[in-house]
């Protein structure tokens, strides 16, 4: 019995994937599905192999097989290959079991020459179609089988439409395209010494030759080689006939979506063109039909393309992108694959599937992307809008906004007062901005980066804020930027995209976020899933509000620093930081209590039942005073001018104490628990903050969890003995109130030394929470604030790091540190609750990382943690099947 | 057979620790070495745990064992232990196998009573003595066997010694000593309720109870369970005769080293006291003979001594430091150890004791402190002048120096021509000030730390610095400076000890550095025994010379940006940086080619066949800029005086450009490989100098081995682009000189993730030098220059750091980092050619860390490179040895 090399579609099936390669096994699966699709058959990657082992020949009974089918194609379409009057077209193409660039691409409307032209012309009595098809088939066999110079065709067609004065392609008349016919054979006759081939079958033979040999061309080899593929996978060939939509009013063309990829809606959604072909549609010549009309005009092929629609669906079970044509009446199904669409749409889809039984709830996790849920969680640009983008800077903080521009603060809340919206521009924020964003419905910023005052404090709010936006130069004088040569005067209307970082000019529409019920039952399904919990970084009881709605199961990171910049309290601290004696610093810190206590009561009574992970003061105690260069500039003008006052006076003293306290590398400076170990009396009334407030709380009927995080530990001795001295304080609140609160003490493990010492540090930290931001800064030794503007962009543009490592969590270095350290703390206490706060804690890969690492926790701001719920449960799906036996 | 208890000295042995404790072994040791010990015994630690096992009573025969070794103290000495003619006295001690605070301490003098003490005052006609050696006896006795309070007798002395008006106790007469042991004895009585006892066996039956039940101190049972030592070890318990030397003119007492501690010469070295005893010779009252006039004094004696002193020698083979008394014309020896001696001493005692055949080469190795070594390389401040500290600042360049006050470079210049010696004294230092250093004789600074320009710039050329002075306070308009109360005006002289921080008024005597022969030979041992390589840091020829002459077989780290602070340089350094085209850049970096290719070329000739490793430029390229705040304050001071100029014009195009290129951390910004990859062209023109600079010396037979070093690598990719880039330009420079040189392409280890994936690294490094200090920086999330003057040294007094991590290298943490990137990058390149860089390499811990990990070299600067041979010697002696079977 001799080999069967060659297999009709409707003989296949989408698991010989080996054997038919993956177009021939998909068109055959289609097939299979009871689907219409132009009938075709394959050769198999065998016959490629064999091809090669006999020399580059074809093995005994290819082409006869193949001959075999295409008689079988000539009698289902009732046309025959060569027939002047009825002439069968077809369409030759590669297929491997994976797909890989350097193999032969398609060649379409195989089979013309000067006598079938004739019989396509007539049939379609459509002469320029005729022979923009027979020009197209020239040069595209010309390149692609007889190894024609591309850019030689290019010249004859530019030089025609030169000649007529056309613009386009189309704009070129039959009479001019059969001229470029002509010029084309005459290219070929003068490059391979011969005439076009005019035979069908010859032409066919040389491209299925064409094809065997694309398999071993030398940019496949080399893909092959990179990528590790085997060289001995062969390639197959698969041959389709061709299917036209222009042949007459009982012809067309169209796509559609078996839902609606917009809203998600179960209905059919696209269009069509009568008398048409694909190419026309998308030229935009005529305007299409929307896909509903088919019904009155095609009742029964409507009727049959709906059937086929549904089908498809429950075939592969996820939303179909259809192509099809209609030729002469009959219904050909020309593609299927799965259908882009909206965020809202894959969300609603995918409930909607499970409802319908089509899919399981796991399923319906898979299918929506992380990014997808984000999108939805804010304000968005309507992307239908029509935008005038008149800067890019960095996407800081997420979600849209439009307002009138204001370039300072006290203008921002005035306006705002007024009931107008404004986007706040500033070179860049500082805490004397603060109450000008909270009013503010964005920032922009011309300087700065991803860590950048602006871009922090916008995240910790919720407002949208584009940071670092390089070509927007502020006049602050003029009170006016410009950008791009646009001028923007205060008042104007600007409109920013904190998700892209695109600035625009004038009012855009936006779409409102909505924690629609189908996101509600997918994230419910999510959560049945997965086994990380999710909690929130969250500052502020509005921010743990925000959480809580969006599910969070505690509170991972409450910064206590941000407190200490609001308006009325700054000038306490400062008078804290001055302070010459010990009462004077007692007497500030008794003051900034109260404010503290109330902070944390409110965390608390919203977080009723969670844990809340309060981080003591971390920044250096000079970004709580006025700016050095701004106190230099001012005294050194006061000298210069020969000005003399008291307040001069004061600024000259202040200049000295902030010039003390300069550090060359602050974030490497004296932070963290470095200040708690030099200062312990802040240390102290945070943690009597924290302990009063959870003391008055729980007499409320609240259940509170305070777990109490020192940070910047790189040395167990700087834990244990911040541990001791706070502990005693926290006994000896609870000793006065003569009541006792569940309480923890634990650290970020953030410096790298901390990770890699983690078995000590662990005999002190009851939890870690991996505070990934300044871990990957020290890492890698680099400062975000430093890089973003300058190097680190260009690095990710030239590949030499994968992605911002500042975004997506480096696995390979960071998270080796990780995973030393997960395994050496759990080794010293078995029990240690360990968390990740970074912003990472939002990123999908990232939660996936966290969730292989065992971590019990992700914490990602209060927007993101939908987006972690979900990634949590697809990291779960994703785990590979245990195979018990 | 009844348990032997006791042990008389001369029955024991060194080798019976475990029965007879420390102490007990020790004097039975020197008892069998020959040496007239005065005679004692030992009663067992098993004797202890038997007390214990019998609920606190003596076990049976032991006091009967103790009874017949005091007979034979009796028979021995002559004196019986209560006769008050002739009274034996005796000191009680306690001896565990380890000492351990909390255990008794010693009891002197007992079988002291009213009786014995008339028979000591008739024996040694010294009332004073008597009564003084009486109080003494009640005091310890009450304190230490009777458990009274110690404060009380100290009271009761204090109060004698009001009321008679004296200062010191030795102005106390025997008359009111006498009434002090009166008082003693009162106390005692209303303490215990009881006489004091003075019958001398039950004095000796409590003492004896007294040493075991302090095995038992609350503070003994701590101390072993926190250094987990067993609790069944018991003590022995010593009981030796007392003996006098004040006992008439054919008695006395001494000291005296078996060499000279000094010099090391081999004489005998000490001084004694004629009827005297040891307090005599401490406090000063009479002065003491040399030891040498003994020899005429008593001949017989002071042979006898030398003989003994011989013996020991020795018996212990080493230097000893001797105690000894004469009563009534018998030698006794009271203790022998080993003597300390000065750096210089101590290496001509090894090496001379390897010659005279006494210790071999190995030992001698192990006799010296690298410290001492370092000592020796340095001018030092002779240890016996007498000094007067103005200022106590970081000991930032080993070494000392005295001259005149100078405030500025120009001025530094200018006195040395006239033969003037100068110290620099600087707020802190910049390029600017580099002219002035060289020249000058020391720098000192009032900030700055370890890494500060000057402390950087004065170890690169071998000058000692103090910087980061705080006390001192300059005043550049009136040419002084204060501190601490004392001013110093330009043209004063002062010295400055670089080892140690202290600043000094006036000139003090110096003692001049000397690689001595004994030294060289001890390197000579040193070398055959390591097997680590010692190389040096070296950016100038000078360098090169000195750490050859020291014996360095590389240099591991020539930086290459210092060579572009010289003053000629650096304007061309700023052009090319502040180049607007690419021309103008160029033609700036074709300048700098030629000096940076006349560095290499004098480097390669001095390091003739050796490897040496050249760094890339790797500080941001502001520091090559002026300062920032400079230019603002210049600025700003003509705006607002309304003036303008050229000049200032200029300098506001500067400021802009400098403003720019800022950053907030820099450490951790724009620099290192990051600069390589944004502005190739400065590395290429590096690898150009360098490669053309060893073609250059290879023509003149000189054999050359270049090893370029690519610094701040993070990621693969980054060594991989910029090896690409350069190892075009290599083989570009040697096809135009139509030759080749053996070259290699290694990074720095300096930042974490480069150690975490050193396995990637090692791909495209063919070595990797450690740069510990940047390394320490990042794992520790510490800012050096931040951290010394603001938090560290408080760390490391408060024992939050077990030592400073910059200066002793954190083998926890850095030492874990760098045992992982040793592993991987061996098992992806098993020649790795592994050293290390960072200023570790000369420290002696930190080397036999190195040692133990397996590098093939440390790099350490040039006056270190002995130091690091030493260490490097002792870190193999230090292997535990391998048993084989």
């Amino acid at each position: 019995m001799s080999t069967k090399w060659v297999y009709a579609f409707r003989e296949g099936s989408g698991k010989m994937r080996d054997l038919l390669g993956g177009k021939g096994a998909g068109a055959a699966e289609m097939t299979r599905a009871g689907l219409p699709v132009p009938p075709g058959f394959t050769i198999t990657t065998e016959a490629c192999n064999a091809y090669y082992a006999s020399g580059e020949r074809f093995p005994d009974g290819m082409w006869e097989q193949a001959m075999a089918a295409l008689r079988e194609l000539e009698r289902e379409t009732g046309k025959k290959l060569g027939d002047p009057n009825n002439p069968l077209l077809v369409s030759v193409r590669s297929g491997a079991r994976i797909s890989m660039p350097g193999m032969m691409d398609t060649v379409l409307n195989l089979g013309l020459n000067e006598d079938t032209l004739k019989g396509l012309i007539a049939r379609t009595n459509n002469p320029r179609f005729g022979y923009d098809a027979y020009r197209r088939f020239i040069q595209m066999f010309g390149k692609i089988v007889l190894d024609i110079d591309a850019t030689k065709f290019e010249h004859i067609l530019d030089a025609r439409k030169q000649k007529v004065g056309a613009q386009l392609d189309t704009d070129l008349s039959a009479e001019d395209l059969k001229i470029v016919a002509e010029e084309f054979k005459e290219l070929v006759r003068k490059e391979t010494g011969q005439e076009f081939p005019s035979d069908p079958y010859e032409q066919l033979r040389l491209a299925i030759q064409a094809v065997f040999r694309s398999w071993n061309s030398p940019r496949a080899i080399t893909y092959r080689e990179f990528n590790k593929i085997p060289h001995n996978l062969g390639t197959a060939v698969n041959v389709q006939t061709m299917v036209f939509g222009n042949m007459g009013s009982d012809s067309g063309t169209g796509v559609a979506f078996t839902r609606d990829p917009n809203t998600g809606e179960n209905v059919l959604y696209g269009e069509y063109l009568p008398n048409a072909q694909g190419e026309d549609v998308v030229a935009g010549i005529r305007t299409p039909h929307p896909i509903a009309a088919m019904a009155q005009e095609w009742p029964s092929v409507y009727q049959e393309f709906k059937r086929y629609a549904e089908l498809l669906e429950r075939h592969y079970r996820d939303m179909q992108d259809l192509e099809f044509t209609v030729e002469n009446g009959k219904l050909y199904m020309l593609q299927t694959r799965s259908g882009k669409r909206s965020a809202i749409a894959a969300v609603k889809i995918a409930v909607d599937m499970v409802n319908e039984g089509l899919i399981t709830r796991e399923e319906a996790v898979q299918r929506v992307e992380p990014g997808q849920v984000e999108q939805l969680l804010h304000r968005q640009i309507d992307p239908r809008a029509q935008v005038h983008v008149i800067a890019r800077g960095l996407n800081a903080s997420p979600g849209a906004a439009s307002g009138k521009v204001v370039f300072d603060a006290d203008r921002a809340v005035e306006w705002s007062k007024n009931g107008e919206k404004v986007i706040l521009v500033r070179p860049e924020t500082s805490p004397d901005d603060v109450h000008g964003m909270i009013v503010a419905q964005g920032i922009l910023t011309a300087r700065g980066g991803a860590t950048s005052h602006a871009a922090v404090v916008a995240r910790s709010i919720g407002k949208p804020c584009v940071a670092g936006t390089e070509t927007v130069k502020i006049d602050l004088d003029r009170r006016q930027f410009a950008s791009n040569g646009v001028v923007i005067n205060e008042g104007d209307v600007i409109s920013i995209n904190g998700s892209t970082g695109e600035v625009m000019e004038g009012a855009v529409p936006m779409i409102e976020p909505e924690l629609t019920p189908e996101l509600q039952a997918l994230l419910g399904y999510a959560d049945a899933i997965r086994r990380l919990q999710v909690w929130a970084n969250a500052d502020y009881p509005r921010d743990a509000e925000i959480a809580r709605r969006n599910g969070a199961q505690g509170i991972g990171l409450c910064r206590t620093e941000h407190m200490f910049f609001e308006t009325e309290r700054l000038p306490i601290m400062q008078e804290m930081i001055l302070a010459r004696d010990d009462a004077t610093r007692q007497a500030a810190l008794d003051r900034l209590l109260v404010f503290q206590k109330n902070d944390f009561v409110g965390i608390f009574r919203v977080m009723d039942g969670l844990p809340v992970v309060i981080r003591l003061l971390d920044p250096p105690l000079h970004e709580f005073l006025p700016d050095y260069e701004e106190l230099l500039v001012q005294v050194t003008e006061a000298h210069a001018r020969g000005e003399t006052s008291p307040e001069i006076e004061r600024k000259e003293a202040l200049l000295k104490e902030v010039a003390a306290m300069r550090e060359a590398n602050p974030m490497l400076g004296l932070r963290g628990c470095r200040l708690g170990l030099l200062f312990p009396q802040i240390n102290a009334m945070q943690v009597r903050a924290i302990l009063q407030a959870a003391i008055e709380v729980s007499r409320e009927g609240i259940s509170v969890h305070p777990e109490i995080m020192i940070p910047l530990v790189g040395h167990v001795n700087e834990l244990k003995m911040v541990r001791e001295q706070l502990e005693k304080v926290a006994e000896e609140v609870m000793a006065e109130a003569q009541t006792r609160i569940p309480y923890k003490f634990g650290t970020m493990i953030e410096v790298p030394r901390a990770a890699l010492t983690a078995d000590e540090v662990a005999r002190y930290a009851e939890f870690f929470s991996f505070g990934t931001n300044d871990l990957t800064q020290m890492t890698f030794g680099i400062s975000r604030d430093d890089a973003e503007g300058k190097f680190l962009l260009q690095y990710v543009e030239r590949k030499i790091l994968p992605t911002n490592p500042f975004q997506v969590l480096d696995q390979t270095g960071v998270g080796k540190l990780m995973k030393l350290a997960v395994e050496a703390g759990r080794a010293t206490r078995p029990d240690i609750e360990l968390g990740i706060c970074g912003e990472h804690g939002g990123e999908p890969s990232s939660v996936a990382f966290c969730h292989r690492l065992g971590l019990n926790y992700v914490s990602a701001s209060p927007f993101r943690v939908p987006v972690a719920r979900l990634a949590a449960a697809q990291a779960v799906l994703a785990e590979p099947v245990e195979t018990g036996f």
